[in-house]
């Protein structure tokens, strides 16, 4: 079999020296003739991943050589942010005809990261049919069903036969991102039905669509969550869902390449929120190094102000003379607290994430303090065992063990309450990062160990 | 439309009742009845989740009232961990019936969990097709496309017509994963093309197959990585991606769904480990308590050693007349370190996941060095100011600012090559969890606030 990465750098170097040639027709062959023996979407995968290695004005060099429609499959496989670089160096004749080569949803994407001005001197430019989409598209919220579905769907109505659905099926084909589920809909759109191609290709030609549907069609709703929606999908292993509207109007589908998207975004997002680092739109190289710098020094400023009450806090102990051999302990004791918060939060907040919870709530809250109160004894116990061996004195060991105690039951216990708590509120759980859950037990974690000092040593 | 959780939770009292009365009538209609209206793979879901509510023994007098078809579809609807609770109630003769049923890889999931002596009972009962086909299923090591594949596809000759392809098709169908994506086969059964029934049922009847196929087709190896398969399938978009042996020979194909359960399942995996959890096998409400328990706290332990080594370090100064005041800022100096480097190291992590870092390393590296010295200063910075405003002693406020400055720089930079350097030597970069750093950046961080005030402070 072919291994296409090894494609992509056997072809850079032909390539820059075709550029640099002006080799027209050389450049118009690589554009073009790739796709004789392969499946199209491979073959444009693999011509824009040879072209994300060169600068945007030499890529842009590269696609004049073949026609919109090429244009418009090469740039789906590319980045996000190198399709907003590459598209400044496109004239707005040229990019209009690309943005209507463009599946719908593809090009609402780019379209929602280009300067406002800039779509609406591109929108006149584009054909009627498109253009309208695009408004149509661009105008639901962000992360909503809307957004991500694309409004090439097959439709049919359910008083055809099957083999004149066969026959419409051929004439949209070419056109639709799927016509493997097929929709069935009548005069007003609204959606009554569902038939895979599967179950279509083996009926008998004179059966009508209304016998072979099935009725009870699973749907979203147009400005539902696209994390639900991608849910549902995975949930029943579709290949797409029907999207409709408040009066079950069908107005698109989302598909089951979308909805992967949507599950490993969310889990990168969880992932970023979960190392207190603000999100990031693009991927870690994608991402400018001052937006990088910008998004985690955010955090870390908030760490150190709840770090420096910390500080504050041990100030408050400073006087008394008790406390020189407790500095020894004071890193152990909270980073156990610490820790034992980030591993609960971070198994809760992928159990919401995955929608594991739902209805749950007791069974957690229970699990959770029994947890605490386990691993509390035992890393105490231990703990209790280190302190004997580098202070050598039972009475300063038990106060570490017993504070040890305590801090790893309310770090695991606030660490999975925590999130909880967010998202009964409405809010992202995952904004309950494991580093400022480490330091709201930091400053606990100080309180208890003096007083803790100043009760059982007097 | 309707609402399948809605369904649900109707359902559940009648067929308590319905099992409290020995309503056999009612039971078989509660397993067939949903099926009438709805894509059977819905129906099949939503009565899973009604059983899955019921302990194992009521579930399983549940579904005797529906045959082993019926059974095998709902059995792949439950979490691993209850089918297997619901596979010691089940006689072996029915169990082997159900097995039948299955499709390959939902029943060697399941064999694989089983225990090995209880897998090799049933194998006598199960038809020798099925048998032969789970005894070489379960011979590919666990994480290889072989484990995660079906042996369900559709496969052709080259050299029929369209039309015959068809009419093929329509027998294969019932037994297929799927049968959009269609192989061409010769006759040692090497892969030698593709063709998508939507590029299929395009063709006029009597072209040949041979004409119509794409030659370059993309394929893994039996033995390839699951996690290199599922990120072909999204790089592609595809639907289902072939699996060949060493000699090309067709063995099988992974699918979409199951390509997006891998991903999850890996993001799901690093989550875990980055924040120090042992990898739990099911999800966190299916993970027994003690389980649970023990895969926290070995890592606690691990992390309270390390934070005996930082105590160590600490009691090497603790003669020092200098450093009482430095106590205040012992947890702020650490927490800044660890913190900045579970930032990179998560970044990192997920990039490396997604396969972004390719070739990248140079550019990775020079990165994080600029990023750790200017989040350095910022943090050392602000941290001199905190610092001033709580001990009111320029001097004092400059050693803290200054290791603060060295402790986010090394944080940062160890953050993100200890993971690269894992991943370098073939282990997975998500070992180095973000409170491993943390305690390895203490244990310097204790050191370098100790020197520097020696140093600054004479």
């Amino acid at each position: 079999m072919v291994q296409f990465s090894l494609y992509s750098s056997l072809l850079k170097p032909d390539l820059q020296q075709m550029l640099q040639e002006g080799d027209v027709d050389g450049l118009a062959e690589f554009c073009n003739a790739l796709y004789a023996g392969v499946v199209a979407e491979v073959a444009a995968g693999v011509v824009a991943e040879v072209i994300e290695e060169l600068d945007d004005e030499a890529a842009w060099n590269v696609l004049t050589n073949c026609g919109p429609e090429r244009q418009a499959e090469i740039l789906k496989f590319l980045s996000l942010p190198y399709q907003i670089q590459l598209v400044d160096h496109i004239d707005r004749t040229s990019l209009s005809r690309i943005i209507e080569e463009m599946s719908p949803d593809d090009r609402v994407d780019l379209l929602e990261r280009l300067d406002p001005g800039h779509v609406e001197s591109l929108l006149p430019l584009i054909a009627q049919a498109e253009r309208s989409d695009i408004r149509k598209l661009l105008s639901y919220p962000e992360d909503s069903a809307g957004a991500i579905m694309t409004t090439e769907y097959a439709s049919l109505p359910a008083n055809i036969t099957a083999e004149e659905a066969l026959r419409r099926l051929r004439i949209q084909a070419p056109s639709r991102e799927t016509i493997y589920y097929i929709y069935i809909t009548d005069e007003g759109r609204h959606l009554i039905g569902f038939l895979s191609l599967r179950k279509l290709i083996q009926s008998s030609p004179e059966t009508k669509l209304a016998e072979l549907m099935e009725r009870d069609v699973i749907s979203v709703r147009v400005d539902d969550d696209q994390e639900f929606v991608a849910n549902e999908i995975a949930r029943f292993d579709f290949i797409a869902i029907p999207v409709v509207d408040n009066q079950n109007r069908l107005v698109g589908i989302v598909t089951h390449d979308d909805a992967a998207d949507v599950l490993l975004e969310e889990a990168a997002e969880d992932a970023q929120l979960l190392a207190a680092v603000a999100l990031l739109e693009d991927s870690y190289l994608e991402t400018p190094f001052f937006a990088l710098a910008r998004k985690r020094g955010v955090w870390l400023i908030i760490l150190l102000a709840a770090a420096s009450v910390t500080a504050y806090a041990l100030s408050r102990y400073e006087q008394q003379e008790a406390g020189n051999w407790m500095v020894l302990f004071i890193p152990l004791v909270l980073t156990s607290g610490g820790d034992a918060g980030a591993q609960s939060a971070t198994l809760i907040i992928r159990a919401l994430a995955l929608d594991e919870t739902r209805g749950k709530f007791g069974v957690i809250v229970s699990r959770e303090l029994r947890i605490a109160l386990f691993l509390g004894f035992v890393i105490g116990t231990l703990s209790l065992l280190v302190a004997y061996c580098l202070v050598t004195a039972v009475d300063r060991a038990l106060v570490v063990g017993l504070t040890v105690f305590a801090v790893v039951g309310i770090g695991t216990f606030s660490g999975s309450m925590l999130p909880l708590g967010l998202q009964k509120l409405g809010l992202d759980p995952a904004l309950m990062s494991t580093p400022l859950i480490a330091a709201l037990v930091d400053v606990v974690g100080v309180i208890i160990f003096y007083e803790m000092a100043l009760r059982v040593l007097g």
